[in-house]
């Protein structure tokens, strides 16, 4: 176990690279990386050069001995890697940017990952990851995949039914919740156990557990004083007391597009025609200014700046998880995996997001206190329904899925919204989705 | 097997009966029927008397040895019946009406069985029919309940879980919608095999066959053509011929209020708006008609009028379903019954719509051909953990399981509209809820 | 539907095949057979022309239309049928005896369908029928497969797992069970319901019906004082009156084998010591008067004898069936179909014996009244274990399949006893095992 | 976290309990006993008191501060207390006698723990166990049950349906797997991950995981060279190398009465003509050697004559566990639990063993890496469904559910012989069956 690791990462260019050196270098005496391979397409070289060097002088003042290397030959980078972690962005910002304007336009929420906006996302970015997948069955066929590209969980689902790699779908949503529940308890993250059930972005904390005591209706009544947790990019409606205590569980930041749906796409609206601009808009801005951070010569740590992004905890999530499966520590983080009969409402073979006990073998999710009640499992399934249909959609190019996927999502709803978004997303992403053009 | 048989009518009062008294006149021969037991509630003895008198003329004018009750009496209308059939209408139109108007007036569909309108109307019901489901139990424990009394699968699901009463819940929509299947194709009915899935009103027609031949694509083609089938009380719009395509069934009429929200909102809140008046006060119109003409003391047979209604099968359901009961029939009926596996991705103890073989015990369903895809499965499972809720929260009086109910349903879906909504269904129905007010 | 039908009869060399002859002939109004296609194997050419010419003579006595055939050549007999009816004996009555003699002499129950007898009869049965089932997806891809063969259920789960043929296995023992049991109430077998749940030859009979009554502890009551049901080819030993009770349903005859394993162990013993002869044996004997019968060129009926020989119903099962499917007809018969859901405890692709309604398209299997209790529960999912592995054991040619299969199979349960008898099964089969041949 | 912690043993005046004295005085630092308080029943009176004195010489040797009482006052000892283990022999070693030659005498394995014998040991058991969990629900109810008394699996679905005490069964034979396992490959155990599914005493070892890689094919191979593992009193016949390799799993020491049912019969016998004994009369004699070793007044460690008896790891695995609990370890453990989907074949309220998580709220099952295949599933779900009827025998004092429970026990499986054998051990045990006399 003491030979020097190899690191791949497809989307080595993106912004949240340094997060991830920053942890590389912060935890290399557990989890001793030699080679950091980053690769990016020809269209993000100049990014990809300025991480690079960037990286290479966190490296060079950390003094460890990580060889930094940045290339645009993935299937190089892929070659005998320990850990591929994908954080792509097929069609860049300006493809999200559509994603969340096409809803928009006709009256329905617009967001990255979820709804309309994030069935777009995984379109795109289904056929690159189980293309990389290939790679790895050739190149690399005994590495993890850790995948953080979004819709994650999606993704997730589209590699466990397409793919024999083994990969786990990662969001630092989970850890930021346990991380806010400690806070509010005032006590260390691991001296708490959360149970988190469901899908990515769709995920309860069912049960909050103190020195062995089930505290959760403790919890949700401190919950509902506290205003909520929420995500840096996810406005802080706060929640209703009596509906969380009626629900039994905390949501999670992105159930407010689905809870408070009116409210929600409101301020999206307001603010798209306020400022003419999305999310995406804004990001491209923070982007900007990022790498304009990230080219100073004298720059060698992480700046603060990134954290305003909002990948707080990606890197934490990202090196723990992979120290974890190197170390074979058993011990439990909450990571997006085949489901096999651990939520008994979905279908075995269903991605969900649960806790896992992290081995050498990868992540074992273990079982639910007790089965998902009603007002959870009903919202959980019609969503997990319209996932399935999603990945088929994405695998065969399907117009027929992808027009029942966008229909039962809650957030569309209705056939005739659909079928018109779905005609734009499909002409506005041609250029993507090459299976939808053989059909 | 040669006794006469007793029937009881709880809402005798209705001006459907005359379709049902007709049928059983219709069929007496095998289904010898020796008295008809009109029951109703104080408030609608006028009506109760109405009718108990056409009823009387029509017997008299088929010439069958029918003995015609009218009474207040419930406990005896009850004591020793063989069936007890259900069609009453708790708060009466005005009830209805309010159901209508309260989501119309938060932007959202109100609709007598479905949505919040639906929920307000199984809230006044259930607890009424489990009182005359505790009654059967000491007066008639070995007779049937025949279910009309909308919703009815939500109201047959209370049934099977809180009593040991046999009951049936009964529509009158999959009848009319083999007999539109047949008149397609220019069949008669007991030639064509559809297979319906799904729960009241909320049903897929997921198979036709013809001749030991499976038609359904044929038939979803034709379909597309033809404009789509519908209900008397239910906007006629067309479906899409891909999204019939698609989705690979055809949905009910009522499936218009989830697949076409938006067209349907629009719709109702017009009429809305320009005639202040709901589907309930259209109905209050004609009710008012037909007992105009129900007083006719040479009125001997059920006016045509009556089909205006919207009642077209009823009485061919009711007596169809009974006579089969009675007479050990074998014969294959749609109807709603609990679940025991049949649809496997709903709970075994949930109500369901669909094909069963009618013996002298009972209805049985039968097996599906497959299991339901991802878009039928979705919204199915979505609605029903809506209609589990809603069992809970009118059986317990439960606050909680109300608020949930409402949010998770697809044509609420918010909890902040739920909670709106939900406080002045309370205040509104407050008479009929006294479990409510326990709380 | 008014062509006239025709009908091939894999095995039609059979001792059996007057029995359908017959029915073919009483039923012909109604199921109007224009040609019988008789077919069997070069060994079996002087057998199938003798009963050729009896057929011929029967149909020609009844003054019918029916064309018999006789013919060595399998594809010509298939093409074009509407039914495939197969009652095959790969092997003939010598491999029967030495299904019955081998584990015999290892002290094990020897039985022609059951343990290990029955095992080795479906290694050698299962690849013939797909290559039957072969020629009919090329041939004949509409006609329905009615199989008779045993071990029936594992055929039909064979079938069903590897083939696109639409298949029913069907036994003589579910009908002569509701003859039976409607004999004890001095009722018509169709004013009974009765509700029989498991596999082939390890089926129980857990409610019974009259009148819409459920009578089943009455019942159970009434058997253990009549000393049970039986077959003619099963020691008629009594069922116990509290071992029925606790049951709560009446088992099979083959349920002997198991419930009483040490008895009819001992008598299958003593009977093969004294005469040194097992049932197979017997049954020579019986075939050869049967077919000195069927040479006489006066005989021109199904001659009574034949009753003796244990196929009582068998005519009337089979003729029923496709009669029912021909028609059309929606009642419902007791057959051999994919499980999909209807027993719980069972795999959805298990072949399972139960009710089901017979429609144009085949059989669908109605619900069970309540799931089964353990006692019934745990025998039946071991031997269904056993009846998975034998399938895959069969069409892969995996001696480690056989060798589970026998293992667990509760008439072995021992996995030295399963290796020797395996190993002399092989070796005695092998002419017969091509596919362990190629391992 | 640092309050001194209670135990109370149930059962303390066996001769394992220094055993687990030692394991305490071992693990103090992290596991802090403040007060031992072992508990037996009059009968036990002179035994508990040499145990004590024993226990009170290791306390005080170790020089820690941990408080030993020894009583007869069971609600005193259980009051207030943290963990509760139960190690008790309803009957005493005379019962264990009478279990194992009641079958033996009708040519069944008599077994303590397995088939008819530990059938009897379960209907003694349960009822005791669960008036101790009454008392803690009063008395602790947040205390652990830590069960400890055979049949561990039955013991612990009996409390798991009838109790709200959080319990755990426990074996020693997982632990002592792991050990050899680790031992086979030259590693520690904490080094290998291995996959334990099944029930107490009929435990399959399907996966064995070393650095991350699945090893269980060359597990396999090595095994059926090595011999196989077994357990102290169990014959240790070697498994046959094609048999292990078809089942893909490693059977547990208990499947040898199972899989080698015909050798171990007759050895049992053999030892019992002979002898005259059977296992119990040879525990007799251990038992009185090592109390007389125990009541030396200058013995204050436990002797190693002990390790003979066969309780090895058994304080390993019980104080392990409870260490576990108390410091919210996570680590992974094989114990006896709820089901809960995690083993998809069975019920969700049986118990199963299998790999657990062990958090201060107790074990928390996790996934299995695939569904058990058929070889195995038959087989365990037969034993369920007998341990599920025992459970039921035992609570209700049912002899209908009994004698079903005996009849479908693979090594009964014979309603004569489980009448006969029911027969004898209800009337040899009546003194200690309450239930079974109100019926």
């Amino acid at each position: 176990m003491n030979k020097m690791l190899k690191i791949a990462v497809i989307g080595g260019g993106s912004s949240y690279t340094p997060e991830l050196v920053e942890g590389l270098i912060r935890y290399h005496d557990t989890f001793p990386v030699g080679e950091l391979c980053l690769v990016d397409i020809a269209e993000g070289e100049e990014k990809l050069r300025v991480i690079g060097e960037l990286a290479r002088r966190m490296v060079e003042k950390s003094g460890l001995p990580i060889k930094v290397v940045a290339t645009l030959d993935r299937r190089e980078a892929i070659r005998g890697a320990d850990f591929v972690s994908t954080q792509i962005r097929v069609g860049g910002l300006d493809a999200r940017s559509r994603d969340e304007k096409i809803p928009l336009a006709h009256g329905l929420i617009g967001q990255e990952t979820t709804g309309a906006g994030g069935f777009a996302k995984a379109l795109r970015t289904i056929p690159v990851i189980l293309d990389i997948c290939k790679e790895m069955e050739e190149l690399a066929p005994e590495a993890f995949l850790i995948n953080f590209t979004n819709p994650a969980g999606i993704v997730t689902e589209a590699v466990s039914k397409y793919s024999s790699i083994r990969s786990v779908g990662l969001c630092n949503l989970p850890i930021g919740t346990k991380m806010q529940i400690a806070e509010l308890y005032g006590r260390a993250p691991e001296e708490l156990f959360i149970e988190m059930a469901g899908i990515n972005h769709l995920n309860w904390t069912t049960r909050v557990v103190l020195d062995g005591k089930d505290c959760t209706a403790d919890f949700l009544g401190r919950l509902s004083d506290s205003g909520g947790f929420t995500m840096k990019n996810i406005p802080d409606l706060a929640w209703d007391a009596d509906f969380i205590r009626s629900l039994g569980a905390l949501p999670c930041a992105y159930h407010r597009y689905y809870y408070m749906k009116s409210e929600m796409l409101a301020e999206l609206l307001e603010s798209y025609k306020e400022a003419g601009a999305t999310r995406a808009d804004d990001v491209k801005a923070v982007e900007a200014e990022l790498f304009e951070l990230y080219r100073q010569p004298d720059l060698a740590h992480k700046p603060a700046q990134l954290e305003q992004r909002g990948g707080a905890y990606y890197s934490e999530a990202a090196v723990q998880l992979m120290k974890s499966i190197y170390n074979d520590a058993g011990d439990i983080q909450i990571v997006n995996v085949r489901n096999g009969g651990i939520i008994a409402c979905l279908p075995d073979d269903a991605a969900i997001e649960t806790n896992c006990v992290i081995k050498a073998d990868g992540p074992h999710p273990i079982a639910l206190a007790s089965p998902l009640p009603p007002q959870i499992r009903g919202l959980l399934q019609v969503v997990k329904a319209y996932e399935e249909l999603t990945v088929e959609a994405a695998v065969r190019g399907s117009r027929e899925a992808a027009l029942q996927a966008l229909t039962i999502h809650p957030l569309v709803g209705d056939e005739r919204a659909a079928r018109t978004v779905l005609a734009e997303i499909l002409e506005q992403n041609k250029a993507y989705l090459p299976a939808f053009a053989a059909e």
